[in-house]
C-alpha cells in the first residue's frame, strides 16, 4: 500500500508513473467474462485483466466482495431485459476499497476508503474497477462487508416499494410473499424500523419453524405458509388492519391469496415472479375493490433517479439503519472469487427455497 | 298540464292541495319493484305507486325514458356490490320532465324542464320520482331523449377513463376491447372529439363488416377482431404510436392481447369482465414494461366526487358534445314501460354480442 500511496503522489503532481507499478498490479488483476449468452457455468470464464491508472476524475477500486444476484444469472443467460454489450463482466453491485485516487478526486476520496459503485451493470465480478468519482459512494467503517456488498439492490428495492406505492403510517399493515428472499428480509426489517406491521408469506418446507424463527427475529410480525394464509383469520379477527400494500415476488395462486386480503384501494407491487405463473386478477378486485397493480424494477428507478435527492436520502437512511443494527445483511455465504463456479451453481439451484445470498469474496 | 300548473301555484302559496289532484295522478303512477334478489324476469313486478307532493326543496319528475343497463340486471340478481335495501325499485339513470316544483326550487326549475337525476341507484324504473332539487340537472332541449337517458353512466365512464389514467395528447393512441359496447361507442366518439386515435377490438361475428362500418362512422380509427389484433402490424408499421392507455371490459386472453401492444409505463383500466375470465398479467409486463393495472367504477367515482367541479365540468362537456352532434346516443331500442320484461330479457340474453341498449319508454 505504501508504494501505491507514493504512486498517487506522482499522479497528483502530474508526473509519469514508473512502469513497474503497472506490472506489479496487472499480475493480480483478474475478471470474470462472458462473450456469449448461455449457461453461466459454461460461458463465464476467469481471465486476466488490465489495470489502468485513474484519470483525474477517477478512482481505482480493489473489490472486496460482490454478490451473485438472481438477476446476474438471468443477464448471463440472455433472459434479462438489460443486455450488456458483449463481451461483458457480470455483476451489478459490490464493495471495494480505493487504491488510487485521481487528482481531481483527492478532496473527496483517499486510499483505503471503502466505497460502493453507484451505477448498475458496471461489472463488479472483477478484482479492480476504475470509476468516475461521481459514481462511487464512501461508506462508514461500521457497515459490514456483506451489508455493503448488497446495499444497492435488495435494501433499495425494499425501501422504494415501501415508500413509493402507499401512504403508510405507523401501525399500517404490509403483506408480502417470498418473505424469505433477500429482498423480503429487508422488507421485514424496514417495516420494523418504520413501525409498520408485516405479514410474511413463505412456502411450506421441512425446516419451516426454523425459517419462521429467523424471520421473526428479523422483526416479522406474522409469518404464515401459503396454506395458513388461506385458512387464517388474522384480518377478520381484528388483530391487524387490512394490508394497504402487498409486495409480490411469486405470482400465480400465491399472489391471488395475498390480494384477497388487501384493503380497498390498495396496491400490489410485483418485483419478481418465482412461480413463473402470471398474476391472475379477478375483474371485481379491480373494479369494485379498486385494487391497483404495478411493478417495480430497481434498475429503472436508479436510471430515472440517478442523481436525485430521493436516492441519496434513501442510501443515507439505509446506511444509518445498517450502522445502528436495524438492518442486517441477508442470510449469506462468502465464497472465494476463485470458487466463483460454486457461487453460480448454488444461485442457479437455489430456486428461492434456501433464501441465501452467495457473495464473491476477493480478499 | 294546466291543472298541474295550477297545483304548483297552490303549493307555492302554501295552501292545501285539493284532494282530486292526488287521485288523478296516483291512478297513473306505477313502478317496477323487487322484494328479493333473483331472476329479473321472476322477481321484478309492475305495481301501483303512490305520488307525494314535493317538499319545498324538491321537484316531482315524470319519467320519460330510463335504460336497462347490465349493472341493473346484476343488481337485481344480487350479484352486484351495491345492494340496495329491499324492496327496491331498479334503475340507475334516466330522463324526465318536471311536473311539480317545490317553493324553494322555483327559481331554478319550472314545470316542463327536462332533467336527469344526479344520484345513483334512485330507482328510475318508475313513472314518477320525487327528488331534492340539488339532485337533478336541467338539460338543454337539444339533447335527445336516448342521449339524456343514458348520460350519467356510459358517457361519464368513457370520459373519466380517458381523462384520469393517462396524460393523453392529441395524436396519442388508445386501445379498447369490447369496443361495440355502449361505453365503447362513447370512448370512440370522445377520442375523436379530443383528437385521440382509437384502436377498437371486437369479437368476430357474422355481421362483422356492418359492425366495423358502424364504429368507423362513429369515429373509430381502426376496428380489429381479436384475431386481426393478434396478427396485425399496426404498431410495428409506424402507422400509429403505441397505445398509452388500454380500456378493458373483457378480460382473459383478449385483455392479454391488448396489453402486449401498450407503450412502456402505460395503464390498462378495467371496467368490465365480459369473458368472465380474470386478467392474466405476465410478471415481466409489470416489472420491465412498467405497465399499471387499475379499475374504474363509475358508482364509486360519482360517490367520491358528487359535488365536485370535475363532475360538473364533465357533464357540461358531455352535454355540449351531444348538442353539437359529436356524441350520439348508443345503438338502442325504445321499449314501452309496460313491456319491461322484453327489455329485461333482451339485456339478459345480450351477452355483449348485439351491443344494443334497451331503453324503457314511459311516454
Amino acid at each position: 500500500m505504501a508504494s501505491l500511496h507514493i504512486k498517487s503522489l506522482f499522479l497528483n503532481m502530474g508526473k509519469t508513473v514508473p512502469k513497474n507499478f503497472e506490472r506489479f498490479n496487472s499480475s493480480t488483476a483478474r475478471k470474470l467474462l462472458y462473450t456469449e449468452y448461455g449457461d453461466p457455468l459454461e460461458v463465464v470464464k476467469l481471465v486476466p485483466a488490465e489495470l489502468k491508472e485513474p484519470q483525474s476524475d477517477e478512482v481505482l477500486i480493489q473489490l472486496i466482495a460482490a454478490p451473485v444476484n438472481p438477476a446476474d444469472i438471468n443477464t448471463i443467460q440472455g433472459k434479462y431485459p438489460s443486455k450488456p454489450p458483449l463481451p461483458a463482466v457480470p455483476g451489478n453491485e459490490g464493495v471495494g476499497k480505493i487504491i488510487r485516487v485521481g487528482a481531481n478526486a483527492s478532496k473527496e476520496f483517499a486510499e483505503g476508503d471503502r466505497v460502493i459503485p453507484l451505477s448498475s451493470n458496471l461489472g463488479t465480478w472483477q478484482t479492480h474497477l476504475l470509476l468516475p468519482k461521481d459514481c462511487v459512494l464512501k461508506l462508514p467503517r461500521k457497515v459490514q462487508t456483506a451489508q455493503a456488498a448488497t446495499l444497492t439492490v435488495n435494501p433499495c428495492t425494499a425501501f422504494r416499494m415501501l415508500r413509493d406505492f402507499a401512504d403508510l403510517q405507523p401501525g399500517d399493515t404490509v403483506i408480502q410473499n417470498g418473505a424469505n428472499s433477500a429482498c423480503g428480509q429487508n422488507v421485514i426489517q424496514i417495516c420494523r424500523a418504520w413501525g409498520l406491521r408485516s405479514v410474511n408469506i413463505v412456502r411450506n418446507r421441512p425446516n419451516i419453524s426454523e425459517l419462521k424463527q429467523y424471520l421473526i427475529k428479523l422483526g416479522a410480525n406474522y409469518v404464515l405458509t401459503e396454506e395458513e394464509l388461506r385458512t387464517n383469520d388474522l384480518f377478520k379477527s381484528g388483530l391487524l388492519h387490512k394490508p394497504k400494500l402487498a409486495l409480490n415476488c411469486v405470482g400465480g395462486k400465491n399472489a391471488l391469496e395475498c390480494l384477497r386480503h388487501l384493503d380497498n384501494g390498495s396496491t400490489m407491487v410485483t418485483y419478481g415472479g418465482m412461480s413463473r405463473e402470471p398474476l391472475s386478477i379477478p375483474t371485481a378486485a379491480l373494479i369494485f375493490k379498486d385494487l391497483k397493480f404495478k411493478g417495480f424494477w430497481m434498475t429503472r428507478w436508479t436510471k430515472d433517479n440517478f442523481n436525485s435527492v430521493d436516492r441519496f436520502e434513501m442510501l443515507s437512511e439505509l446506511i444509518s439503519m445498517m450502522t445502528s443494527n436495524e438492518l442486517e445483511a441477508p442470510a449469506h455465504m462468502m465464497i472465494k472469487f476463485d470458487d466463483y463456479k460454486e457461487a453460480l451453481k448454488n444461485t442457479l439451484n437455489m430456486q428461492g427455497m434456501i433464501g441465501k445470498k452467495f457473495i464473491l469474496d476477493f480478499e
